[in-house]
């Protein structure tokens, strides 16, 4: 396995961690905000446009790609970073979650998960195994555990079933992982327990991971409550390894993650909300749509270094957005990307400094996070 | 006026031009084909991968632009070049032809012509100097004079009348032309009729243009009368300045209308077939939707230097396409718009070196172009 976190600096003010994963395709450094290309693709964008943004991992969903095309098609073509040429680490999710937020009928058993597929309802069957399978067919660099994401809330008696579940799962999945090239991270969840987070986070260290995650967020919980799952669980992570929040991408969230000892993020955000016309600048949300952009001739965020705002004014974008242009959609997810990326930098900069509290407290108080109307996500 | 046409070459073989084409925004060589940029942009593609394809011209069209954004939020932009940054030059049609094919109700008079809104159905009205007026205000290199396009056929009453009233428009347009930094081009009508295509040819000319162009094409009628709609008027357009024929994007007929004369084409084809998926290639027409790309790691054509071909499989481009991907979009117009344009780049060293006439002759053969079955477009 050549996956490997050198821990280079804690910020003495927060505790939160500086350093670089060693990926078998490339560099990255951490903490870092993972892109999200669903079907081998960024929306709309190209891998130069990804580096241009200093994207670092991007992630690719299973069980979309185990849908069309199929894993044996980017097989075939040498792994997922040959299939759609990108230079980078990439990470693949295991499918738990889309078994989760896709499918309304599925059926949990022992043996794995019955459920209909999204796109012509035919009835799909995932178990650890099979996940494994086909991510070492993808040939990520970081693959992950096939887990049961349970809606929030549950009761304790069904969390901790499901998390004993997911325990043997993981064991499972692990027995069963061919291309010992790939890294393989295991998921901690446990929902709003702290009991239950501390079994699931022990046990799953036990049986021995790559890196882990934190799942079961961003399923309907509040933030405090989020917060909470990270609290309960990572200090039974092992310090030399990777630890990645899953689903995660408000600004808030992250550095709130970060500042918890949180390494590795993704989510859809950025890009979903950019082909919806909401953007992240340093002033807080912007819709381009809004009739007063029509005539305006800024960037949208002066500060921003990113293409987008290098050549494009908020007047164009209001015009390609309102016209369904799919340059549009391009650039303004550039945008989003480059803003969370470029947070990204920024804290790594502050941790090295020992200057994380500080930068945090600025933040909050910048978007207002702190008060009922935040500007920001 | 800044626009002038130098003509380098004439091809011992067919007579074909070959010249260099001076404008405001840099030099661009004849013959040429223009992308189409209906809304201010090539429909997924950013001005630096224009740049790339050596994509020369581009066009735009008023009727789009005087809807949406609005003429004067281009204006207020400082023009096209600068709203959607687009360094090279830059046409706009006239209107004409989108008064034609949009609108199914339009009501033709002396003064200009009504008909409705294809967004909104709303009551619009187009005049010569209304035309003149929004492209001054968009600012292109070259602009159109407003023509009525009649559908194919019609009866010669009918042509000889509007090519009659075509001519007092294009004098009023002229007479209505503000911005003398802007090349303005009339347009020779004229239906299959012979007598009206020579009146309109020498009629337009006693106006006086800084180009030509030959409208009233791809209107329906097919390729031979096309060709004879060509044959008809071009000995009466002057020699030292450009002509176009609009609305030609096949690769049979921009060859045909460079031996006949032709310095300047546009068409929307190349990228809205690519859009559906079909592709321009050295063996033909290429469906990229078809099973039997699915496992093909071969690029689109494997002649072609376009940024698609040199990176993406066809198993990729597939995958893309069926998951409706604005990727894919992006790149499968690409290519196209590469082939098209690398196209007219063997047909300029063609005319320079004298054989045309054999570049001609084996094309047509090796896509089958005097078969019944041709394997083009």
């Amino acid at each position: 396995m050549d996956l490997r976190l050198e821990v280079k600096h804690i910020c003495k003010q927060t505790g939160a961690r500086y350093g670089i994963l060693h990926t078998p395709h490339g560099q990255v450094e951490v903490p870092m905000f993972m892109p999200v290309g669903t079907l081998a693709t960024v929306k709309y964008i190209s891998p130069e446009e990804l580096e241009d943004i200093n994207s670092g991992v991007i992630l690719s969903n299973t069980y979309h790609l185990w849908l069309r095309p199929g894993e044996d098609v980017v097989e075939n073509a040498g792994g997922l970073h040959k299939f759609m040429n990108y230079k980078g680490p990439i990470l693949t999710d295991s499918g738990g979650f889309q078994v989760f937020s896709l499918s309304e009928n599925r059926k949990i058993e022992e043996e794995g998960v019955t459920f209909k597929s999204h796109l012509d309802g035919s009835k799909l069957f995932l178990s650890p195994e099979k996940s494994i399978e086909i991510q070492n067919k993808l040939g990520a660099d970081i693959i992950m555990s096939f887990d049961e994401c349970p809606p929030y809330p549950v009761t304790h008696e069904y969390m901790k079933n499901s998390v004993e579940r997911t325990l043997r799962w993981a064991a499972r999945g692990k027995a069963n992982h061919k291309n010992k090239n790939q890294a393989l991270f295991g998921i901690v969840q446990g929902g709003e327990f702290q009991d239950l987070r501390k079994i699931s986070a022990e046990e799953t260290v036990k049986i021995g991971f790559d890196g882990y995650a934190i799942g079961g967020t961003s399923v309907g919980e509040d933030k405090e409550t989020m917060y909470k799952m990270i609290d309960y669980c990572i200090d039974y992570l092992p310090k030399d390894k990777p630890r990645y929040l899953m689903g995660v991408g408000s600004y808030d969230s992250i550095i709130e993650g970060v500042v918890r000892g949180i390494d590795m993020f993704d989510c859809v955000l950025p890009t979903r909300i950019a082909r919806h016309g909401a953007l992240m600048t340093s002033e807080g949300r912007l819709n381009i749509r809004d009739k007063k952009n029509e005539y305006d001739l800024r960037p949208i965020d002066e500060g921003c270094d990113c293409y987008t705002c290098k050549n494009y004014s908020r007047s164009y974008l209001r015009h390609l957005y309102r016209c369904k242009e799919g340059l549009g959609q391009r650039l303004l997810s550039i945008h989003n990307l480059r803003f969370l990326i470029r947070l990204m930098e920024e804290i790594r900069i502050a941790i090295k400094e020992d200057r994380l509290g500080d930068f945090k407290e600025d933040f909050f108080e910048r978007y207002g996070l702190n008060e009922k109307n935040p500007k920001g996500f």
